[in-house]
């Protein structure tokens, strides 16, 4: 049998583009001993893997040219030759960018009961949900009462963080690049102050959203949002550093804030970190996201695009601002 | 009576020159009820009072024109009208910068039974040797047997992170401005590395000394040493922000380090933090570091300047590395 996967077809310079990407057609063999044989239902696209197709060291290796992608997935099996695996089971792996795969159950899990639709299961109740989770909780020590900025705010992690800490009785700024997004954030999703941070300064929108200035800020761009940031922390603020989406596509290292000096007085922290540091609290999230989500009180917006086809188009849209909360692949 | 002291006669613009000092006559009153007079014996120069000299907002205010400065200062009581004092006690107060002074006993602390000279209690028992423990050991929760680099490791504070490090059984790395700050770093303070930044790459430096990287970057400096050092972390490493004297004087804003996305693929953490956050540990510190200063484990160096008129002279020369170990002026 035959099933299609996106590989990479050469290393984007900058912007990524369609050319990028190429599909092609591949085997799907019978499951081995062992082995289980999975139909993807969606796929995830993720600005780290923009990293990951750069040749360089980094905390995951690059991807190669030619090469199937690898990427965050849901599927059901289809064929099970391994006794832990079920017919119709869903299952969570990081087979993406393909239609379906087998392999041995090493690089699969099983999902159990989901409380929502699968694609959920890439988004607020997965990877990008957990990492809003242990960036906030962990990484941020937020503390109830506090006021908190994200960037990023309308995407995929930006848009659980800000609801968590409002869960968390704080009080919640957040940027986006649109219009739209903006009227998202306050209308649909609880934040107490928006902007779009192409409009104005970003240093203003905070003094304005802010008076008294940042317990925490979660950090999904890097860049100027960072440097405003740095400029308005509280004594003792903490800033996780999540993401640098707006300088993933740099072809030259782009100067760092020119105030991190401010931190010394300020006593501030700096901290990156990764979600899979943070792999042991996977049961506490999944127990209180899933609560979260089926009572409401997390509200998880997702952009979908249809068939492998578009999965590059999906990719590349993640730096033009396409989506608003996850972007998905649904095949 | 009267008594001299040093005002600021011109806020310095960029690196700050002699006529931005002047030595004045002053009152030296009688002590008044519950007051003390003091002699100060010596004061101390730091980097961090350059902040002071700019006219804007900082963790502590800024020094005005025409005002008498404040600093660290050693003293002996000459006179007191306070039940708490008596003649020819140590003290330790914020009354640097001139020769004598009479205030009430509220900035005034006694040292006790002193182990060293009184200078000792200006440098390594001091704040700049508090400085050093609490940001080696609280701020960058130093681990045994890690591998820490410490910038302007030939200074007040470094010479201690070093000495410490290496009392905690790690590979220590430091760097200085100049051939004699390295040969003493290695030859009395036991460093394991040191270099002259000057000379070749910082990052180059750094691999030669740590091949596997480094888990603890004190740093004093700011500017490249940060950005190299950023680039030589190993996962999960700490950065305690201490001090940037490498961009006190700049006049316009530096660009921060370039690398700073490569904390977060790595877990690093950057704190910036001063002494006074951690006034809750001062006996525990008193009580280790005069341990290690008569045991001889921590040696401590000194620079000294000598008479009020050479205050000035002294301060600058923070900046032009005319010191190796604590600057410091005796009366």
């Amino acid at each position: 049998m035959q099933t299609r996967a996106v590989v990479l077809n050469e290393r984007p310079e900058g912007m990524p583009k369609s050319s990028d990407f190429a599909v092609i057609e591949t085997d799907l063999p019978d499951p081995g001993e062992g082995e289980v044989q999975v139909e993807n239902l969606c796929m995830s696209v993720d600005p780290y893997m923009r990293g990951r197709m750069v040749d360089r060291k980094s905390y995951v290796p690059p991807f190669q040219i030619g090469e199937v992608l690898t990427g965050g997935a849901i599927g059901r099996v289809t064929k099970s030759n391994n006794p832990g695996f079920a017919e119709g089971d869903h299952v969570t792996s990081h087979y993406g960018w393909r239609e379906a795969f087998t392999a041995s159950a090493e690089g699969i899990e099983k999902l159990g009961d989901i409380v929502a639709e699968p694609s959920a299961y890439l988004g607020a109740i997965g990877m990008p949900g957990m990492t809003a989770y242990v960036g906030l909780l962990e990484v941020g020590a937020l503390k109830e009462g506090e006021t908190v900025f994200v960037s990023g705010a309308a995407g995929a992690v930006g848009s659980i963080v800000g609801q968590i800490a409002k869960l968390k009785g704080c009080r919640v700024l957040g940027s986006a690049g649109s219009a739209d997004k903006v009227d998202l954030l306050t209308n649909e999703l609880g934040f107490d102050y928006a902007f779009n941070y192409k409009d104005g300064s970003i240093l203003g929108h905070l003094r304005e959203g802010a008076p008294d200035g940042l317990d925490v800020y979660f950090d999904n761009v890097g860049a100027d949002h960072l440097q405003a940031a740095i400029m308005h922390m509280r004594q003792f603020g903490r800033i996780p550093l999540c993401g640098a989406i707006a300088q993933y596509n740099d072809t030259e290292p782009r100067p760092g804030p020119n105030n991190l000096a401010v931190a010394i007085g300020l006593g501030l922290t700096l901290r990156g970190f990764i979600v899979s540091h943070f792999n042991h609290m996977a049961a506490d999230f999944r127990s209180d996201m899933e609560g979260w989500v089926t009572s409401g009180q997390i509200n998880y917006k997702e952009t979908t695009f249809n068939g492998i086809d578009q999965a590059g188009e999906a990719f590349i849209g993640l730096f033009t601002g396409a989506n608003t909360g996850k972007m998905v692949v649904n095949f």
